[in-house]
């Protein structure tokens, strides 16, 4: 096998830029073995030439990026994040004629369509694998695959943030907010924890994984988003009383032509796939025309797994030297569905006997009411409550009830409506 | 975007064969979107050109191989199985510088390595990712998602016909008789189940799989198997009510830099991730030096899952003009390893007061047992038996341990003795 030589230059060197450099130093004979490719990072971008970063070589480190985008390198990896100058650097790599890897999920959720038009045009390769899911090799099974599948629906759990607070309300019973501070000490949420328990980043995700299976263009407008905040221990403990498992769930799924885009917490029944899915794992639940239902599931995020899946890139552009052809989009319409499901509905009252007017309004609306609960206040600084579990019905009709609700008093501050899936 | 022709050569239009034209014909105008590509199969070798053939061009028909092998096609589809004539099939398509694609999963654990090599001196491509576990894209995982990987174990449900047996025993606690018939009845298992429910398939799959992630040359030998046939209802029961499952599970790991490869059933704790995989699925958990661990799971076989795959070979070779290259596969040594696991022993004794002698003896010989169990025979047909689970203990010991119990005769027939994973 004849060795080929690729040249990388390296826009970073964060947490994902450090472990891209440990990985190639690391299994460069391994993957030398493998593949016929010897790797070697040329230079790299750094803010601050100073700063401590253990196994990299600080010959390569430069702080102007005209060195490492003009040095001749084959392939550009952008690892600097944000929108600009990501974007600009990317672009003014294509421009050039050298293929670019990213994992920039912000930016590709925003543009990626017109890089991928941009990468095509120049006849290079743009690479993003790293930009959902980490190490899970998602991207390429939606591009390489399912290929010949018609695909149906696609659901995951995208958040590593959000995983890691449920699991811990649920398995510790702790609070979102105790459950938020252990994710932050561990690494796993930011000191602004917003684009991730708020639903951003999930609903970013799922944009680019709709846009490759569903070969659609989809507006951020498009995604309901709902984040975590308001979940409490109680609720995830009476949601595992009725057999079920609260988690933050993006899906995707073609509902008669049109696509239908949501980032929320649903209730999981225990045995559904994605329920067993734990801590900061990250998982896809995808079902084809062909395949059935498939799901893939690992680590979604850290240093070591995202490095993997700029390096799957990387050494996947180095073997197939022609241009990956990119699909020609179609405009799909993107549709708010009126999910017709059952739903977990909790309301702080003044007295436990709101559950009589509760049901009755309930029931008056359409909802119907399978279990129904009146929950005193455990202590001087909870509040009395009732918890309902309806039978399917549609979401409009609940956000209506709920308001009514709210309008005629019965109901204090702010109720809670999860759907059930499955 | 220009389009591209491929013309495919079909050998065989057996489950998959048919599979494919379907998938093919149904999907032509989202695959040509997607990739560019306007895939036609040109012609079809059969044995009987009267068999009903739903959906498939009679005109394509011919039982006459060279009439596919030499009909200026660009890739060969070779679905007809088994070592002859498939082997020569292949090697001729090669020879004559086309493309091939195949599912025959006994060809290439026998003979792989030889028609990889084949395929690269012909700079053309061997696509196989039909051989293992049907549509989920596992081969593409291991030679592209995980390629920067250090591969430390594997470990999957590879054969569908033992998981759906055994859970049928698990969930409706009907014997290996019965869950055989239902099995044979849905079309999982074959009129001949030996190939599958005695571990065979399972190995050859695991061969497949462990030579792609560690870049190893295995031998058909070095792979402990096991089957299912000896497993009863009771057995399924027993190990339920410890918290385990029992699942036939292959497992290639790499210890002290040799290869341990094993295809047997196992206790799995209930929370173990491949506890969960249902019937007639298959999965396969990857642990990575970068990645962690990583699960794949999805339906194993089938015509059109099987067909998904063979199409997504189709694809990327028609995408990716150049040759793949092949690694330069080393020669790990296979060694069967002395696993130190706890073990689930099942015996069948005159009385079960020969618990006594039993732990006895188990504990002289250093196997410490965790818990036994002396059950009395239900009925007139079933027999007495003592069931344990051990402490963790070398495999040789339990075995002679199992063979000392015999010659002194304290157990009749043969005892049953599982290693519990995780």
């Amino acid at each position: 096998m004849a060795m080929r030589k690729l040249k990388i230059g390296l826009l970073g060197c964060g947490t994902v830029g450090r472990g891209l450099v440990e990985l190639v130093t690391r299994n460069d004979s391994l993957i030398r073995q493998r593949t016929g490719v010897e790797l070697r990072i040329t230079q790299i971008l750094v803010r601050d030439l100073e700063k401590a970063r253990p196994g990299v070589d600080r010959a390569l480190l430069t702080t102007q990026a005209e060195k490492v985008l003009n040095n001749g390198c084959d392939l550009v990896v952008e690892l600097v994040g944000g929108i600009e100058p990501a974007r600009a650097f990317i672009q003014q790599s294509l421009a050039g004629g050298k293929h670019v890897v990213t994992a920039n999920k912000a930016l590709l959720a925003l543009d990626g369509f017109s890089l991928m038009k941009a990468a095509e045009n120049q006849k290079v390769r743009l690479g993003f694998e790293a930009s959902v899911c980490g190490g899970i090799p998602i991207i390429r099974a939606l591009r390489n695959g399912l290929v010949g599948n018609n695909i149906q629906s696609l659901s995951g759990i995208l958040n590593g943030t959000c995983n890691f607070i449920l699991t811990r309300m649920t398995e510790d019973g702790v609070d979102f907010a105790v459950a938020l501070r252990e994710a932050q000490a561990k690494g796993f949420a930011e000191a602004d924890p917003t684009l991730d328990v708020d639903g951003h980043d999930a609903a970013q995700k799922l944009k680019i994984l709709a846009e490759l299976a569903f070969n659609a263009q989809v507006s951020a407008e498009g995604i309901q988003v709902e984040g975590i905040r308001d979940i409490t221990a109680d609720d995830v403990q009476a949601a595992g009383e009725l057999g079920y498992v609260i988690k933050h769930v993006a899906t995707a799924e073609l509902v008669d032509d049109a696509l239908s885009l949501r980032a929320a917490p649903v209730l999981l029944p225990s045995p559904h796939q994605l329920a067993g899915v734990r801590d900061e794992n990250n998982a896809v639940l995808v079902r084809g025309d062909a395949v059935g239902e498939m799901l893939f599931s690992g680590k979604g995020a850290g240093s070591l797994p995202s490095a993997s899946a700029v390096l799957s890139d990387i050494v996947d552009i180095a073997c197939h030297k022609g241009g990956f052809p990119l699909s020609d989009a179609t405009r799909l319409s993107t549709a708010v569905r009126d999910y017709q499901s059952k739903h977990y509905l909790r309301f702080v009252v003044e007295s436990p006997s709101a559950i009589g007017p509760i049901t009755t309004i309930l029931e008056r609306n359409g909802v119907g009411v399978a279990r129904a609960a009146a929950v005193w206040a455990k202590s001087e600084s909870s509040q009395n409550q009732v918890r309902v579990l309806t039978h399917a019905a549609p979401q409009t009709i609940i956000e209506a009830s709920l308001q009514e609700l709210a309008r005629i008093g019965v109901t204090k501050t702010r109720s809670i409506a999860l759907r059930v899936a499955g």
